[in-house]
């Protein structure tokens, strides 16, 4: 496999940065051909704005992102450290996003390589999403490490399920383009464990990455579920509550 | 009230851009202070890194935001843009995120106004969380516009329950600090709306502007609904299903 390794976290000797230098061993070492961005590191620009469309404006006098996404994807002008990123993306077979768990969600650098990364014309376009997405055919797991315990983010935890929490990435991000997900791996506080706890982890994360082909895909209802409002048509029972509210 | 409007949009002219003036308009003419952060405007930095603390670091040699976060609140020593946005929203009673959903969350430029201005030392301390969080007292609300219908956000549309895509804001970034936080205002797809279906959005906006007072809060459980290990005391009940999925 091509293996895409999105990496945000500011310090290298960080547990998120132990955990991408072990994902490159092991995955290389598989036979896997493996890529990383270092966001923090390339010092990714965040923000996406008119910088990111690098030749004319389809409307110069009033920016839609959107539609300027799409003028430029369809023009090749996309802004250089865009179409980098996408070129990576197109080759992976499996997107690895890991982070640190900042106000429970992505930090800022990864959420803007989203924002601007996947552009409307590249991403998504009319009629491409979730089952018909883009991006059908590949895989994509969050790795992520947290400031609070499990059980903060147990389905009846304080903090929420971990599986709500990270819904927005999961099926917003994620399966909305097309990727098949797998579950989230979760370090827990790894900055109160001690030295065994951390080896531990990392031994867990080795056996994650080692099983892929074997670990169930988490589940998404099917395009013929929805009726043409987009909701699920009567009758439709959630065949797993994992994932879904309702 | 001071109230105090962070508004993430590139475009002065954007339905967003819109609800920001009809806020300033209708709150200002209703005997309240209002501030705009206006953060594309300021070219606000999203990304929290070594830059964010001026005076020397608690540990110079491996970077732990947390932690650098803490010091510098301690030390006075945290970036002046930070700064500049604390002491907004510390004198505010009710905060306004105005933004558009992108990829089902906020535009990272807004992550990183959370990612930074919500330090720990400022934001969250050890003991200080929901219920007894740093922000009790003070009001929030979500302003968004989407890019996608009602029927997706419905609890069984195709995009997931609105309140599980903004949880993470709801409960995560708002309710963890200890404001009350008012249902989300969400203008869906206004870009698809002709001018009379833009206008009976702004004046339906109007109207929720100016009866925050007899609005019922989004439903939270209570911290003595909780257990020691943070988990939901067994025997409680949700005395709603709104915000909670168990």
């Amino acid at each position: 496999m091509n293996i895409l390794i999105v990496y945000a976290h500011p310090e290298p000797t960080s547990f998120n940065g132990a955990m991408r230098n072990l994902a490159v061993e092991v995955l290389s070492q598989a036979g896997h051909q493996v890529e990383v961005s270092d966001l923090y590191a390339m010092n990714f620009n965040a923000v996406t704005g008119p910088s990111d469309f690098t030749g004319e404006r389809s409307d110069p006098s009033r920016l839609s992102i959107a539609r300027e996404q799409t003028h430029a994807m369809e023009t090749g002008n996309i802004a250089g450290d865009i179409a980098a990123e996408q070129a990576k993306l197109q080759r992976a077979d499996l997107l690895i996003l890991q982070f640190p768990v900042w106000w429970f969600g992505m930090p800022a650098i990864l959420k803007g390589w989203a924002d601007r990364v996947f552009a409307r014309g590249f991403a998504y376009m009319p009629g491409r999403k979730y089952d018909t997405g883009m991006f059908a055919g590949k895989l994509a797991m969050v790795c992520a490490t947290t400031g609070t315990s499990a059980d903060t983010y147990a389905p009846d935890g304080i903090d929420g399920d971990i599986l709500s929490v990270l819904w927005p990435i999961h099926n917003g991000l994620l399966r909305y383009t097309g990727f098949d997900v797998l579950p989230p791996y979760l370090a827990y506080m790894p900055g109160r464990l001690i030295e065994a706890g951390r080896a531990a982890q990392l031994a867990a994360y080795r056996e994650r990455l080692l099983t892929i082909d074997q670990t169930p895909r988490l589940y998404f209802h099917p395009a013929e579920d929805y009726g043409p409002n987009e909701r699920l048509k009567p009758g439709v029972l959630a065949r797993s509550g994992v994932q879904r509210n309702v």
